[in-house]
This record gives structure tokens, C-alpha cells and sequence, in this order.
């Protein structure tokens, strides 16, 4: 199920970012690496990982029909990469009331964990 | 002081985020928001306002003359916003051998809070 | 004013942990370090200090006249410390619906930061 | 292997939390709920879960024969708990240079997630 939030996503598609699946409380996306994803020192910028991460999150949290805020985040960058393509994969690790708790693993194509994410959601009903 | 780091950063550039000025752990910088900041349900993308902190964050890191990593970051969404300039602004909270954390608060033109951040910078030297 | 949540939390007790005031979305807490604080390398521990700030962000948050959950928790360590009275205290940074934010700094007698906190509360009404 | 600095560590005595073992970046440690561990609202304190989890992290942190301390955590709170015993437990996700993170699950008897812990730490050498 490709959900309608995600592609609708204006800032994912501006930087690149594409959803590859999403089901209940989970997601996948990608992201091929640009040279618009540098940073100053030429490495791919952590907010461009976060971008990654965060609408991978944002798919999860949305898959259940229901529309999901952000409340915070926590993310580790683990690993720095350049060139590439890079997955983010979402999993919903509690759901209790209007708050759900999600774990994004950011990966390269050879499978090394490049950075690591919770995201904290509200949702509205 | 403008600081060379900001100034080569290509997705900050790709995401419309500039630095007002840099100091001695110290940044400002700006994003006017545009259409393509908004995500699918026509706010701004928490993404886009990471985007902001993280770059001041990196300006205030970087602006000791060695080259800082970003380790984790943290942030909190407070309120939602859709258009105008928003600013961010960078302080460091401590700076203790390799590690230095900063904390960034992101204001609307009212001087409204929109978001906290705190992030975690390793310094290679 | 005194909230009867804190006067009832016998873990703050067991580990010496005191309130000195509550207002509203605010509060002030100490702990005098004794050996029982320390960890395996005899400083204090960082869950006793998180104690402390945990039990000032509890104060604050249910200083409303609801039942206020922990969602989660960020805490940065800045400085070690290893006696002395440290003290806690804690600020509202937001409050929108069910969801507050609070920031909570813990410094010794001299006023330095030991360590920074953000605690997230869901209230239930 | 039980390693000596978790053996030292007297706030963890304190509160009751106990090794049960501890590998090459791994550890495992329990808590047996007393009212002591009790908040206001006479459920298990976020801070007694949190002194599981950091010890947990701990020991974790602290198996590669280095001296390793804690830069920053992150603690989310899934479920609440009030009575039972409780178990910990720490793997390594990163190891980089100095700098360490760490992962800790923290479930009850029947094997239900109570809260989930990330910690990174800081290896002096």
C-alpha cells in the first residue's frame, strides 16, 4: 500500500526521497545519493539522512488511517557515507492511545547500519 | 565570521537555509519558507525545520577551527507552521575536550518557538 | 506549593531526593550526595542524577491538576560530580493539548551545570 | 564474565538492580519490583526503570577494559509496570573510535517491552 500523505510529500520529493512500500505500521523508502546531499565537508548531509529517516517514520505513522504529528525525535548518525543508494526502514515498536513509537534504520546498499532513529508520534482522532 | 563550512554546504543550499552569522560556538540562520518545504498535509516538513537546526548547529560547531561530526541530536516539535521566514539560533552548552553539545531554537517572525533541538558534535583534532 | 504527587513518590525518598517548590509548570528539587550515589567508578551515578531530574520534571508536570505520564526522556552529561548538594530545575517549555514539554537543568553549589534534561508528559483528562 | 565495575557500583545496589551477565559489549541485569520503586501514582518510578536500563548500559559499555562514561541518553516509556521482576538488556549498535552506543530493552516476565533505552557513551584512553 502506497499511502497518499507519502506522496503528496512536497520536501521528500524535492530531496530525492521515495517511498518503496508502507503497511500497517511500517514503511520502507530510498534515497540515491547527490552531490546536492553534501554537507560542507563534502559528505552526505546528516539532514538529508534525517529526511530519509523522518519520511519513513512520517509513512509508518500514517498507515493506520489516521493523521500523525511528530511530537520529537532522537537520531544517531553512526556511520558517514557519500555516494550511493541508502534505505530507511520504519517499525512501529509501541502503539498505545494517540502515541506511537517508531525505530528507522537508515542502511547502505551493502547493509551497514549508517544511522539509527525514533520518532515519537500524536495522533488525531 | 561567515564561516567556510556553512558557506559549502550544498544541501542547505538545496533547501533554501542561510546563515545570518557564526561566531565562537555561537550561529544564526534563516529559511523563508516556500511550497516546497510542506509535506503531505500542506505544513511545513518537520524535515525542513531539522534541516535549519541542523545547520545552525553545524555552524556553531564548526566554528572553532576543527571539523566537528554530528554524534546524535534530539528534537522536539512544538508548534506547526505553513509560511513566512523562520529562524534559527545556536548556543553551546558546553564544550568539554572532543565533545560539544548545542542546543537550537527555532522562532517564527512573531518570535513564536516552533521547535527545540539539541545536538551532540565530536571534534576531530 | 507542595503537590501531593511529590510528597508520595517513595523512589524519590529511597534515593534522597527532595522538592523545595512547584508552581505551575515549574519546580525546584535538591539532592545531597552521599556515598549510596556513587557508581563503580566513584562519581555520581548518572541515575542518580537523573533521578533528581526526573523527579523535578514529575513536579512540574503534574502541577496542573492532572495525572501527567512520562512519554520519554533526553538527558545530556556534562560534568561529573562526586558530593556536595546538587540542585534541579525544572521549566515548562510547552503545553499543547495532552502533550508538555519540559527542560530541566541540574547544577551544583556553585552554580555549574552538571547536566541537561527534556522530559515529555502526557496528561490524562 | 561479571564485570568489577558493575560489582562497585553502589547506587545500583541501592536500588536493587543486579547483573546477571555481562559479555563483549553486551550485558544482561534485573530488578525485583519493591514498593520503594513506587511513584506518586504507585506505579514503578521512571527512574527506577531508567537505573535498570543505565546500569544495563553500564556494564555494556564498560566490557572492552576501558574506562567509558556517558555522553547522553535517551529513554522512551512504553508501558507501566508496578510489580514482578524486571529484566535488562544491552547490545552494542556502534563502536567508533572512542565513542560507544548502546541499545536496552526493558521487558517484564511474560517478555513485554516496558521501555526502550539508547545510551552513548565515551571510552577514555
Amino acid at each position: 500500500m502506497i499511502n497518499e500523505f507519502a506522496l503528496k510529500d512536497a520536501f521528500a520529493q524535492h530531496c530525492g526521497v521515495e517511498l518503496i512500500e508502507a503497511g500497517e505500521g511500517t514503511a520502507k523508502a530510498k534515497l540515491v545519493l547527490k552531490d546536492y546531499h553534501h554537507n560542507g565537508m563534502g559528505i552526505t548531509h546528516g539532514a538529508a539522512l534525517f529526511t530519509l529517516a523522518d519520511f519513513t517514520f512520517g509513512a509508518a505513522a500514517n498507515s493506520h488511517g489516521y493523521d500523525a504529528v511528530t511530537i520529537n525525535v532522537h537520531m544517531s548518525f553512526l556511520k558517514s557515507t557519500k555516494e550511493g543508494t541508502l534505505y530507511g526502514e520504519a517499525t512501529e515498536t509501541n502503539l498505545r492511545g494517540r502515541i506511537g513509537s517508531y525505530h528507522v534504520t537508515i542502511t547502505d546498499e551493502a547493509g551497514q547500519i549508517i544511522a539509527i532513529f525514533e520518532g515519537l508520534a500524536y495522533r488525531k482522532f
